[in-house]
């Protein structure tokens, strides 16, 4: 039959009728549902790495906790879907910044995109944060959706402790490391 | 010559009689610091991670950063001899509540393994935290570690900024983002 809210019933294209719909099922298999190790094979097989490697596994995870409000662990569709919007973004602009096309952005690189997002961070903090997600001086790929992910996160964390927007939050321990833990 | 600080000089062994030394050295290789890379392999190689898997990066690079005084990113022999000791004590920690000897806990062996690690969490918290470091139900031991380093990390800078001990603490916001980005 003719599926349920196609175009002749109201003109939303419904989700059999998008083209990641059915990429989506073959990446989820049988339970519908995408989970960490999913993601990471799928967004090797897209090459979102570079050269093949294996796309960091710790990323995918953060990336599912991120946009998983009904903290099942895995991303349905409208997740995916989500989350795959956010990394094309974050591919285009990482190949701007990486100007010599190496696949790795230097921290100079990375500390201009991370202003260009809009925060607003000491150079401490930032010298922190890139000594953490870098290697032997340049940051990769994933490790820069890492950073994103994690700066988003723990900004949104931040702003719902500072409703005051006076830029300082104050935390119970459990809620803390709750937070933090899970980010 | 006789090394520097041999017994026969105040009865101190030395680094170079400190058996783990030589290990460090080939591990570290000429520049006489280990990167998280280098930390990877050698634990891979003890087979920490069980049945020869690698271990997991991700967890290299938070030990490095919990135990990395001078913030280089990579640890000298003094850093790698307290990482060893610790490690081992979780090791042993982590096989006495794998009741089974699967090489994975699960969720509820873990909620007793943090207790009585002396962390007093909520439900929700425990939840929350078992749910971003297990697969399919299950806790490696590497994953275990990440959780333990994580979880005294975080609770090393919330007690710094609990100095009242009243199991509040307040951050601005530049302060929270270097402190959690990094751990």
């Amino acid at each position: 039959g003719a599926p349920a809210g196609g175009p002749g019933f109201g003109g939303f294209p419904s989700q059999q009728q998008d083209p990641l719909f059915g990429y989506f099922t073959a990446v989820a298999g049988q339970d519908g549902q995408i989970s960490a190790e999913e993601l990471q094979q799928c967004l090797t097989q897209a090459n979102f790495s570079g050269g093949y490697r294996p796309f960091n596994l710790e990323t995918c995870r953060l990336m599912i906790n991120m946009l998983d409000r009904d903290t099942s662990g895995t991303m349905g569709f409208n997740e995916f879907k989500e989350l795959w919007g956010v990394m094309n973004g974050w591919k285009q602009h990482f190949m701007s910044i990486d100007r010599d096309k190496s696949g790795t952005v230097d921290p100079q690189e990375m500390n201009q995109a991370v202003s260009s997002m809009g925060y607003r961070l000491s150079p401490q903090a930032m010298n922190s944060i890139i000594k953490r997600f870098s290697f032997q001086g340049k940051i990769t790929f994933d490790d820069y959706v890492a950073c994103c992910v994690k700066l988003r996160t723990l900004t949104d964390v931040f702003r719902r402790r500072d409703q005051a927007g006076q830029g300082m939050a104050t935390f119970p321990y459990d809620e803390f490391i709750q937070c933090t833990m899970s980010s």
